[in-house]
């Protein structure tokens, strides 16, 4: 299907980013990728054309009735020279679940990774050097329709587009400091927490803001129905370590299916470790900290693969978890996902496709 | 204020659409309303320009992390010759609260009230002659920086554009099925149910999508956390008239404070009517209809004005309402507001505002 992909190449190559400040979705590269969608017709016209504005009606549906679904992956340079995607179709199928929820158009995944591919081709010299950097690869779906009104939209654009970032932790994997929000809610069971869909991070930023102000890095998000459960961490799945066994959050619809999560939970099985997908209380996970039990707690996600947690605060009490360090378990598997990513580990779960 | 916003008229006015094709959001005036924000700087350079597509970066926050509020009123050409807003200010206030959750920086809501009367002015010809027909007023903030990083935007844009609209009511007004949603939830006390953000439009699109499947106009939300107290109505808040009084669900977090709901318990109150701002569960209601004293229904929002309820069906049991009739209430209060909007009523709350 590539082939069918139309190209058209800028006059004039940007000059690339200092490696040094490239931070997170900052820069972006020479092309993108374009497909519209139109009622009756379908996906149609995909296209790699020079990156820059777009022009949209102010009546655009998505922003004003929020029909707008994304994802996120990245392509790595391994050690030897190759240029991996770390379970792109994994992705591909998330992004219709998002769409399905969102009254989206799906798209077929095979294509979303072929596009995927070739937009990376192109565009490889702008995967940065330095260990620990990568190419961020955003998909994006918007409502296109200059309609006001609440219904699905007929037209779509699915974009996507790259953007090379640094390493996530430049001076080594670092644990953070997590607020436990019981004010706000995210998401809740029958809503869209489990989609990836913009809507949801727009919910989740006066908590950050709050959190922020009062130290700390992130939220950890509790259930939106007893306020009790615990969720998931700003873009993150979360993990914890308790009296051997592996908890984490199982999937209840309100919080994302995270591939970092799934990769994870397969990491651990094959090594034996015990690992758990249930409802975990912060009560509990108090409890157990207190009885000397919580040894490790962890997020993961495409941006850190693993961060790990070494303190929480909930209702006004803190509690140190690990003492403020990287646990070994947490570190042993942020070595595993980061060596399979850039090459140095076996990838024995067939996880990446190499671009070519 | 008003003199501080620059104007840039257009060359060629487009030509007016026929009134009878008018409907709802798909036409817009020759002009439109822009201002921008620019952390360090504040709300900057109001301005009224063409009204035609905008450019912004693929990467534009809004289209990832949802940053958007909008509000929706009319202006109406009364029956004298005079050009009416209908309570702007609370629109213009309505704003800030969506904008505060949000973390979208406020406007001074004088002035979003000079803005909307400035361009409402300047687009005076495209009022629609005949009754019920309106000028439909866009307000709306979207985020514009270009950049992947789930944080509160430092630029944004304010705009307010201008929409021809028919009668909601062409052949008079009409009773509704409503479909009770008792598996989808639109929005949950702590996340962002009381504000107009894009995002709560989206969630709200597939519940709607399956009632209109089986037949329905719309869908009655039930709270997220026991699924059992009544919320609102699509784009509407929703009244019920039981045994004499009129009960409407009251403000938790979770719907939207409509202005249109807050008019019409003032109008209540001024006639004597019982009204019960409250929580109401759906099984209250269903046995108030076996008792027979369930007397009407009604949705209110700016749209409509009043939508009476014919009909709901909750758990696979339809009950009719007033005989799937109008009510007498619903239709008093329809005629007061409608007409203090055309001038044909005195309007004796101050709630009109008048463009000159
Ligand atoms: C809300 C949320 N949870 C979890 C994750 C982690 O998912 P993944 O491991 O697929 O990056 C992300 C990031 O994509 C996210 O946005
Ligand atoms: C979700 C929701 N509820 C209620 C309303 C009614 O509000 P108002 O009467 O201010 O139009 C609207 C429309 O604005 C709405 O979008």
């Amino acid at each position: 299907m590539s082939s069918q992909i139309a190209i058209q190449k800028v006059s004039q190559p940007k000059p690339k980013p200092n490696q040094a400040e490239l931070g997170f979705g900052h820069f972006f590269t020479d092309h993108m990728f374009i497909m519209d969608y139109t009622a009756g017709q379908g996906w149609h016209d995909p296209r790699i054309v020079p990156y820059g504005p777009i022009e949209v009606e102010p009546s655009v549906m998505v922003f004003h009735y929020g029909q707008a679904t994304f994802e996120g992956l990245k392509a790595y340079n391994t050690v030897d020279g190759r240029i991996l995607l770390f379970r792109p179709y994994a992705n591909a199928e998330r992004l219709n679940v998002s769409n399905e929820r969102l009254c989206i158009p799906p798209i077929d995944p095979n294509f979303t990774v072929e596009a995927i591919k070739s937009l990376v081709e192109f565009e490889k010299n702008w995967i940065p050097a330095g260990e620990g950097n990568s190419l961020y690869i955003r998909p994006f779906v918007i409502a296109t329709d200059p309609y006001l009104g609440v219904k699905p939209a007929d037209t779509y654009k699915f974009f996507i587009v790259l953007s090379p970032v640094g390493a996530y932790y430049p001076e080594g994997i670092n644990p953070v400091k997590i607020y436990v929000e019981s004010n706000y809610v995210r998401a809740v069971k029958g809503g869209l927490g489990f989609t990836k869909t913009a809507g949801n991070y727009a919910a989740s930023l006066k908590a950050q803001e709050e959190a922020k102000e009062k130290g700390f890095t992130q939220v950890l998000w509790l259930d939106g129905i007893e306020k009790k459960y615990i969720e998931e961490v700003g873009t993150m799945n979360v993990f914890f370590k308790i009296d051997g066994e592996v908890v984490t959050p199982s999937l209840e619809g309100s919080i994302l299916a995270g591939i970092t999560r799934d990769s994870t939970i397969k990491l651990l099985k094959s090594w034996n470790v015990p690992v758990n997908e249930r409802r975990i209380s912060i009560e509990e996970l108090y409890v157990a900290h207190d009885q000397g039990k919580l040894e490790e707690a962890f997020g993961t996600g495409t941006a850190a693969v693993i961060s790990p947690i070494g303190e929480l605060n909930y209702n006004g009490r803190t509690i140190s978890i690990n003492g403020g360090k990287t646990g070994d378990l947490s570190s042993k598997i942020y070595h595993t996902i980061t060596g399979i990513q850039n090459g140095s580990v076996a990838d024995t779960f067939n996880w990446t496709v190499e671009v070519k």
